[in-house]
């Protein structure tokens, strides 16, 4: 049985299930930034997955990508998976921009907090999320 | 015509090249890590490579991560593709443990400061290294 754990989605919102991985947007209005989490139980770490499904992870990886880098148009993606604190495999792709506060330093540090969309950008950006990235990837 | 960004080469050591990638180890005592660097010019992020070349990354990503855990025994692996001050494509993997200075922490943080081996324990790792290496990727 498939498990999420809640400390990935308690700040996220669901987008979508692509073959692989569940994909979910983080709330979080600084940077444009989605986390992938391959629906495979008790994995940590990429090489854990069998070589068909890190094909797939890297196929998702990039459709991300490719779709983070048309919606946002960021200047840079950073991709990572770290886990030193929730070690469920996640895979966290994220738009950066030089006028963003952490730029040019990544963002998985200890002084970043989160800062929510307001609610009602969220929800049009939610719902424009969903529509976009299923055409995008259909 | 092949280069890598001396920003990139300046603290590590060649090991050797895979199908895709050129293989880096970084002169870093607290922390085992390595730096895959795709054979390609003018690349910044992952899904501007071919499928296929994507796909040997995956499984390039996967053999070091294997190896890294193998050979120096980490708690977790962070990988990441940022690229923020060096654009061009590379791939950092990283072994982590929670008696490293920097856990739970990300390791690409403003403070963090090269600690370099001893010369002597850096020669010695290095053989060793392109050695078990090359039997376990062959």
């Amino acid at each position: 049985m498939f498990k999420i754990d809640e400390r990935l989605t308690s700040t996220s919102i669901i987008i979508t299930d692509l073959a692989l991985s569940r994909v979910f947007f983080k709330n979080e209005q600084n940077y444009p930034w989605f986390i992938l989490i391959p629906r495979k139980q008790n994995v940590t770490e990429i090489h854990e997955l069998l070589p068909k499904e890190r094909e797939t992870l890297i196929n998702e990886i990039s459709k991300i990508s490719n779709f983070v880098k048309n919606y946002f148009n960021p200047e840079k993606l950073n991709v990572g998976a770290l886990g030193n604190i929730v070690p469920q495999l996640h895979i966290h792709i994220v738009g950066r921009n030089n006028t963003d506060p952490l730029w040019p330093h990544s963002i998985w540090q200890p002084e970043y907090k989160q800062s929510p969309y307001p609610q009602n950008v969220l929800d049009n950006l939610i719902q424009s999320l969903k529509r976009d990235l299923s055409c995008e990837i259909s």
